[in-house]
């Protein structure tokens, strides 16, 4: 098994941009020294605790001081963006990574950031992001055409284009090109039709967790729709996000990531989102308790969803989340903003990755 | 007078993009430690000889390694974005530069580049460069509105739209507020339209050098605009790019410039381009000598058109030149690709801030 992160990133809203830049680029060190597979970087607009609008960016100033660590954007919102020139960004981007890309692609989950782009909401959004990517693959495969869609238009100059004043291309498609280009999807909801989609394409599928049997499904979803297309049904490929803190003990775990940043963006920005979404259910099923989502607190977060404890006692919750789950190649912590106290949180990520990850699976 | 440096770039087709971002950064630096003022980076999407489609990246990627310099994308295409995903990202990149970032603007020059986008060619792209940053105005100033143009849409929410759930917004405006973000125009051709609209919003004139009286009609037009509406018209504000190699004599610094990037720019690249759009005309007649476009050679442009001499040299010819065009605030040497012998070229950019420029205007 490997292990990635998935930089939201959940930051307190005091954070400068600046500040989240510096923060992201230390963040890429530690965890490619350490031997992350991955680093995902989510896009959001408007979300003062979720702010990197443009992950790009962040991937850019980190290619030069990482080494194996791949990096996506997790994922670029289709419907803003204008499809040519996100296909291009994402060519470029991988050849400067020389390699260390994929791509997440999503249709945008936030009403705020579709009211910044002129929609009434997230209703529609899914079906430009299937119009967004099918131009992005025509710009990829660098033949000539030209076409309008019902909200975007692309093209690729060809030979016939250079009548007027020829000039030589550049290439800027994907490293050495679009078949060494991985391209991934999230899936939040059970039987997410995004995750249809993405097993049709031969996408891998991420889950976004939210309980053993919402996670069972998005891989039953994804291989539903990727196996008649003879896609290989590789668990390695699936990857799932989790909330993890390691320490010595279970006790200093625990009293570690109740000060932490993990616990801070639970308290003030997660759990009203849990509530108003209903996403407490599977969680509360996962435990065997009998509570109900108003007695989710931190304390049964950190002792029954939260991967929280020492070593071994973590290593014991993800082999029994693997059991239950059928299997996944990758376990993805969230990250957390512990800018003003990162010895604990990065010795825990260290320790996921060293003592954790390789006995599991 | 100041020096700004404009990054073009005029890379040589073999380069990757990786080398691209590494000799970037490198140039950044050596400028920033220079003295030079502003550091700005076109986009381009197609052009082997003009390879960085993402300025944004180079930019984000320079920033926690320079001090002083500020940085533009010169300019961002805006046909090609969408204009609320690029209103946000300019106002976070203004942030994470701390203020060192303004913002250029054009409607796109290249035609591959617009058929790359779906366009017959270049001929509609003004109408919607107008447009879209009229939409990034609104989202800039970060009040509730939702609005289609003729091509994009863009909004932003207020407190009506957080019923269905509330969130805290980011602020991703520009840093310290819009009126604090310069935005920048390239003129090229005489009585430039661009340039009128510019002036009209008083946004600062860039002259894309062809000659005395083309400059002196980009500040004319500028200015024309401007004046009515009560902007100030302050010479300081107007730059005008040039191509520039200075060494110890006039002789070692002909030799140099012909053994570098500069000259392997116009044999290969730019002769024929200058051809083509008959630029030659405006260099012949600041020359004073008697020669058709057909006859201009390198050793021509090397004694006529650049910049090319010992200190004492060019800052004569740098002076001829303000006294011909009535001023001007900063003087910018386009980059070429020196990766391969980077000393002279570095040296030559260090003279041009310490030995030259102090001495002019």
């Amino acid at each position: 098994m490997q292990c990635g992160i998935f930089h939201t990133p959940y930051n307190r809203p005091t954070r400068t941009p600046r500040q989240m830049l510096d923060w992201s680029m230390k963040l890429a060190v530690v965890c490619d020294e350490a031997g992350y597979a991955d680093f995902m970087i989510g896009e959001h607009y408007t979300l003062a605790w979720e702010n990197i609008p443009c992950p790009e960016i962040v991937i850019g100033a980190c290619a030069p001081i990482t080494k194996r660590i791949r990096f996506a954007p997790m994922a670029h919102l289709l419907p803003y963006h204008n499809p040519a020139t996100l296909a291009i960004q994402v060519g470029w981007l991988s050849q400067i990574l020389e390699g260390r890309y994929f791509l997440g692609v999503a249709p945008g989950g936030h009403h705020t950031d579709a009211i910044l782009h002129g929609f009434d909401g997230i209703g529609d959004l899914q079906a430009q992001m299937f119009e967004a990517l099918d131009l992005m693959e025509k710009v990829w495969a660098r033949k000539r055409f030209r076409q309008k869609t019902e909200h975007f238009q692309a093209g690729f100059p060809g030979e016939e284009d250079m009548i007027f004043f020829p000039v030589e291309l550049a290439n800027n498609g994907p490293w050495k090109g679009r078949e060494n280009l991985e391209i991934a999807v999230t899936g939040l909801s059970k039987n997410s039709s995004t995750l249809k989609w993405a097993g049709e394409r031969d996408y891998s599928p991420i889950s976004f967790f939210g309980g053993f049997e919402v996670m069972r499904s998005h891989w039953d979803t994804w291989a539903a729709a990727a196996g008649p297309k003879g896609f290989k049904l590789d668990r390695k490929r699936f990857r799932v996000t989790r909330d993890i803190f390691i320490a010595d003990t279970d006790a200093e775990a625990k009293r570690l990531a109740l000060q932490s940043g993990l616990a801070d963006a639970w308290r003030h920005y997660l759990v009203p989102i849990y509530h108003k979404f209903k996403l407490f259910d599977g969680i509360i099923a996962d435990s065997g308790k009998n509570v109900s989502p108003d007695q989710v607190d931190m304390d049964f977060l950190a002792e029954h969803f939260w991967l929280c404890g020492s070593p071994s006692t973590v290593t014991r919750k993800l082999e029994r989340m693997y059991e239950q789950t059928g299997g996944f190649g990758q376990v993805v912590p969230n990250s957390h903003d512990n800018i003003d106290n990162p010895k604990p949180y990065f010795e825990s990520l260290q320790r996921l990755a060293s003592e954790v990850v390789p006995k599991v699976g």
